[in-house]
């Protein structure tokens, strides 16, 4: 089953976002939801396309109060998205545009995308979480139709998830050239063969990269230049395998085919390269259990949600008065 | 007052470039500059006009041998310098065509551009002060006019000013579009709502992310990969304060709302989450203060004119004969 | 002489590539091989002549199978490749349309870059082995036409060869023109006068910074992020010298005129401010040798080779369980 199955909306709703409370986040059927995702239900279904109704005629909205708040922008607008019928052809219109170049026209990749998204309901519904995600955690995200236009890492994102579709329908000539192009203009660099799930934040995004095996559950977020890489040039499963809910700061690295398990804390600027257990928190180069090995502090919340970067880290790094 | 203000341009001539000694330029009245800046006074007015027509002359004078050297650039030279009124018009020309696409045209840019240079004399202000330090503090730099046609760090601050302008003014939707536009094509995330003071070098420049709330004091040198970002999700005041005369290494993080003291130096590859005195050196990750804290060595030159990265840092790590 | 020269094509014959040995690699004549390489014989010169037609003659095979599988790219691979006389010119063409701007259209660039790459033969020696470099140590390369089109590290590669072929005519304006166009498009700054080997592994490439006397032997391998940079604002010779061999993990900042001796291995995240001895392992922040000062490990196979990032830093670093 491919990672970017829905989740069972069920264990969301179980989340007040009042209280990020892991408690319910942690049953064993989500740990290490990589690995235990199912699809989802007929009433996951209708709450779907209602939810997905939902969020692009928000968008729709906001375009029409942005345009009135800056008439300059009318044409931008209306082609990205007031004239556009559906969300998977305003989605598949704005990734062509950003990646046409001399040689792809953004014809022929939105005629591609368009293909894809309409067939393909995962990444809809992928997409639509990922909207919600930005929205919730990042202060800086004005709005859907913001993010949806501006958000490189969010784009990227999107974009990965069609390579993906690609790659793994054996199109794989398309699919990274499709990465290529993302890497140019977005400077992430995500291989197409990788599995990312649904709920990602990719924050400021520049000098991300992922690794072909990686596996990236859901509601996770990720710093910009973050790496989740390989090591060594032997072909198979060689990079990280990233939990539900984990929070991954600015510039780190892990490496290797190792776990990180759910709801776990990566500080900014870490080098990761053995595993780390669900809702501990690690940093540092090399990165260190906060807490130490036998009795590390466990996070009572989830770090993806409060994007608390700094948390028994600052405790931790006493050195300045 | 907006951090964007001049400063007291005789601070500035007590520091002559031969020595860079600190004494004067740590004055109670500059200390945590981006508290105490004060408005300029008519005869720094008067200079300010005299150093702007003598840097736009000199670019010109640069522009005409360039071309006789390289006729190949001729178009491209009379294009974006030769055939400019002012250097106003140049800078709003030359960000337009960079940050144009097919969706934003560089005319409308341009036109919207070159409407806030010529109201915002603060802007330009800064963006001479910039190309001075540019000029002063990078070996690589050739010439006024190879910086400004080129530099994608002074051109990302400047375009940074531009947006912030739009954002002090209410007009939050054109100016978060700049900041991703200037994203994609600088690799340079800088939030609009960020204050930045002038005599900025943003060296190489990919990867520098700095948060909505941020403050940057003057002659203040970055170099690519920095961020300065926040912690949490909550809105407020949530970013680091630089202080005037930093310089901040390679690769390094400053995470939430905590001052840098002016003249303070920080080392390549650092996190940084607690105050760091002024005229101190911290270095790692976590960051330490050089000598100790209760005895950290102090700075006697300004780090961001020395641009000297290892000074005291070399000798603290003694760990390779 | 210059480093950009060919190796002696025998000294690779010794490693085969199932062993790595590093025995007869470390040959007193290949030890900082960047001071002592030799120019070709005759002998090499022809082997050259049949190995760059043997890559271009395979480059135009997979282009023809490639456009059977995905005939959406057709006008694209014939444009590209397939319409293309020589590797030379299609070389010159893809990177001239990469780096176009409207204010330098692909035409001018094109013209300018096939001059250069066909006088200039120890640039398409470097690149043939460029290219053989990332196919053998990146398991994500499809193809060599997968490389040639896509690979922002090996395009920004041969794009500073041509800007330091510039450079080191006096042509310096059109030189940093390029550099700041490579910057632009790949998020790869290399100074024109950094001078490099062949056999370079550029991989994912976002975010490398290389200054201006920075030197680079051959079959180095340098992850993303990466800086090889100056320290204070005096011209002169102020970067580091990287030796045959090296493996530099992500986001590893070195800095100042050290040397890291041949066939050593750079950690990722590492800061490096002092000298490295050839065939050890340094890791860290600050970085340090694993083993100790006194006996460090040595590697028994080239690190760049074997893209192995973390063997003996595994170890090393016993941190969780």
């Amino acid at each position: 089953m491919s990672v970017s199955s829905p989740v069972d909306t069920n264990s969301k709703n179980l989340l007040p976002h009042d209280d990020h409370s892991c408690e319910k986040f942690f049953t064993p059927s989500s740990r290490y939801g990589i690995n235990t995702l199912h699809t989802s239900s007929v009433v996951e279904q209708s709450e779907k396309v209602e939810d997905e109704n939902y969020v692009w005629m928000k968008m729709q909205e906001e375009a029409k109060v942005d345009v009135i708040v800056e008439p300059i922008l009318s044409s931008y607008y209306y082609v990205s998205i007031l004239s556009q019928k559906t969300l998977e052809t305003a989605l598949a219109n704005h990734l062509a545009v950003k990646l046409s170049s001399v040689s792809l026209p953004s014809t022929t990749l939105s005629d591609l995308f368009v293909r894809i998204l309409e067939s393909d309901k995962e990444i809809m519904y992928a997409m639509k979480n990922d909207l919600k995600a930005v929205n919730e955690r990042d202060p800086a995200c004005i709005s859907h139709v913001h993010c949806f236009l501006n958000f490189k890492g969010f784009l990227a994102c999107q974009a990965h998830r069609v390579a993906h579709n690609l790659w793994s329908n054996g199109r794989k000539i398309l699919a990274v050239m499709i990465q290529n192009r993302v890497s140019e203009v977005f400077g992430v660099d995500i291989h197409p063969g990788a599995k990312i799930g649904s709920g990602i934040l990719l924050d400021h995004a520049t000098g991300i990269v992922v690794g072909e095996t990686a596996v990236i559950g859901n509601d996770v977020s990720i710093l910009h230049g973050v790496t989740l890489g390989g090591t060594g040039k032997a072909h198979g499963d060689r990079h990280p395998k990233i939990g539900d809910g984990v929070l991954i700061g600015a510039g780190t690295c892990i490496l290797g085919n190792i776990k990180i398990g759910d709801g776990a804390k990566i500080g900014a600027g870490s080098v990761v390269i053995k595993e780390v257990p669900p809702r501990t928190t690690v940093v540092g180069n090399p990165a260190k259990l906060i807490g130490g090995k036998n009795n590390p502090i466990k996070l009572d919340k989830i770090p993806s949600h409060t994007m608390d970067h700094v948390a028994h880290i600052s405790e931790f790094y006493d050195y300045v008065i």
